[in-house]
């Protein structure tokens, strides 16, 4: 049977779409979360110097978003064709662009530069969240298809991490968003890994 | 027959990745330069305020590497199987984090925050380089499975601009990238795409 060893930081962040996916999928996995006193000396066996990796029978692969995908095709929650699956593409890389925006603020170090980027995400991020509460709108209470698919894991999973470095629920407004984060939480097989993941603040 | 047309600003960029594929797949599209002048009026029509965008008879698209996956399960240029997909996949996303590293210091206004930021930049680009130097080596002059994939398209297509953004070009000490870059840019296809495209800085 094929072993699988999740490396991470103590944190949900960007290794809880992966550990969502995982549970969603009963495939059983290590769930190793190091210390970060311990990085320096992990960081220079990673591929690219960067976590979450993902050894698989001891060939390690980074990239979580790439590793979300390769497990969503082991469990349903891929797209049913090719333009399916660019439609969850899109939306996941969207959904990472958000991200990018609140991270860029949050991690900016700079005085003035944190204030500008700030002003930046104070305009994209209810942007970008009406839009996916739109389309979320209009595919019946998911992001794509009609139907539970990886990007309304990743979008869920993420959430945490989100609202952490936005200090604030940011779909707190966006009510069909609210709903996949509701369907997404009630699933049984996620509800039983947040049951018992460590807690964390992100 | 499936209309394609393709929109971005009048440069290489982030669109030339998908030019390229369209290219390689020989697959007809409109290639739709707007100029800059337009592109708050463009803007608000756009999926996401954000381009390239892709129109499928009449479907808008966004998201680049979303896009060039579609196209490569047209063209042989995807994986072979699912673990193949999951190395091509984060191998491209590392190349992301690359132009990211680029672009944070390319594109900060603020004075001490670039400075700050090329720091990081001069430390990241090289050590990126080099793995991913590395992988072509250890992947006989390929980056993934010892032939031509999207992963190699996706690099070499996007090197202008990656070059314009660092002010060097960065895979100059690379000789496995080199060969890359050489092997993509002698393809027929890619060749004539060249050929015929409108002369642009970036």
């Amino acid at each position: 049977m094929t072993k699988y060893k999740l490396s991470y930081f103590p944190v949900k962040a960007l290794a809880e779409p992966i550990r969502f996916l995982f549970s969603y999928a009963e495939i059983d996995f290590i769930d190793d979360r190091f210390d970060r006193n311990d990085w320096p000396t992990i960081k220079p066996t990673t591929p690219f110097g960067q976590v979450p990796v993902l050894e698989v029978d001891g060939k390690k692969i980074c990239q979580s978003n790439a590793i979300c995908r390769y497990l969503a095709k082991k469990c349903g929650l891929a797209g049913k064709n090719d333009w399916e699956e660019l439609e969850i593409d899109a939306t996941v890389d969207t959904i990472h662009d958000l991200r990018a925006k609140i991270a860029a603020y949050h991690y900016e170090n700079n005085g003035t530069a944190k204030a500008e980027k700030l002003e930046i995400a104070k305009e994209l991020v209810p942007f970008y969240v009406e839009r996916l509460d739109e389309q979320a709108k209009k595919n019946g209470g998911y992001l794509v298809g009609g139907r539970l698919t990886w990007a309304d894991i990743v979008l869920v999973s993420l959430l945490d991490y989100l609202n952490y470095m936005a200090t604030y629920d940011i779909i707190e407004k966006a009510e069909n968003l609210k709903t996949i984060r509701d369907n997404v939480l009630a699933e049984p097989k996620i509800k039983m890994w947040i049951e018992k993941r460590p807690n964390t603040e992100l």
